[in-house]
């Protein structure tokens, strides 16, 4: 087993996989930030600490709280499809130099993402990110089936 | 490492999982499809190019759209696990006819509950195809922990 | 690779992996008895066998309903990050120990969360649970990348 820690494919999966889902775990912590400074919560029993009539006011919405929850969702819409078909191609045995440019992209796309989603930048530099973290995990899949296909 | 990628059971995982996440990825694009033919939007700067009025139209929820949603996101909750039970069983040295039985049926109803859930197939056409991918799942942690129990 | 399923780390991380994902995946049918029993339906198709009134009446959003789909994609957001760490950190060579304790604190968080969310239990109840799980798995994290660290 501490072999496969000792290829450093692997090693640079595990590094760049745990940076890009530390990323995502923090979409929850910045959801309550927002949710207390906004005061928007979902959740009544959230709330019990109100009184009647400031309860319902903050029982609402907020669009700040729900661009954060949208952001936290790409989060897993995308890098999950990122870990599991990039520790299957990490394990199927690719350049070193490949497969550090598949993670460092992905990772940077990421992470521009997470701020061009929340801070609001123009487009088409969100969708370019999306896109682009996208190619990447395109491209290890169609790596590792080359490699590795048995239907 | 590379002996992962020699053994079958494990070769027939890494294709069937790389398809079906694949196929999850792609829910992606398909909900860029139908809010650019549909012209539904949920973020302001993605209609920032449109006048005030017509911005306002832009920015409302469509039945097709949020219908892809739910297929996108009813694919996180069934695939994610797949591919978690799945692993971990495909690492137990299952028997390879048996191992094959389970990744085919769950890649054949998964595709099958896409196209039920986005072409609107009479019921219960949806509703087997996403119960027989979670008894495929169940089936494999059910022979999973039948091998490995470590509390 | 029989040899992953000899290591008593990698076991303890199969076994409490797969009871968590099995929690998760739960949730699903959770949300179905809840949609019957409540009568909230979101695609028409799941009420077609209703006349035109009543069909109305059916495609309703209930805030049970709206509280278990929560309950299960704050799953997601917090299961799949602990698989993908939990998985490189149990081939990363912990002490059995450390581990254990980690996977067992986390299984035991998450268990109680989903009864504090669906039961209304009083904060900070559910509130507690999510970080206390959250805090595990960035323990992991520091854990794994303080030993495996390739940029």
């Amino acid at each position: 087993m501490a072999q496969l820690m000792e290829d450093d494919v692997f090693k640079a999966f595990t590094t760049y996989a745990a940076i890009v889902t530390l990323k995502m775990i923090l979409m929850g912590p910045v959801t309550v930030y927002f949710r207390l400074t906004r005061g928007s919560f979902t959740n009544e029993e959230d709330v019990a600490w109100k009184s009647g009539e400031e309860k319902k006011k903050f029982l609402k919405s907020h669009p700040d709280v729900e661009r954060v929850r949208r952001c936290h969702l790409n989060d897993l819409e995308n890098i999950v499809p990122f870990f599991f078909i990039g520790l299957l191609y990490a394990l199927s045995g690719p350049e070193l130099s490949s497969a550090l440019l598949h993670f460092r992209i992905f990772t940077g796309a990421r992470i521009f993402h997470s701020f061009a989603y929340i801070l609001v930048l123009p487009q088409p530099s969100r969708g370019l990110s999306y896109f682009l973290g996208m190619l990447v995990t395109f491209s290890m899949a169609y790596s590792l089936l080359s490699k590795v296909f048995f239907l």
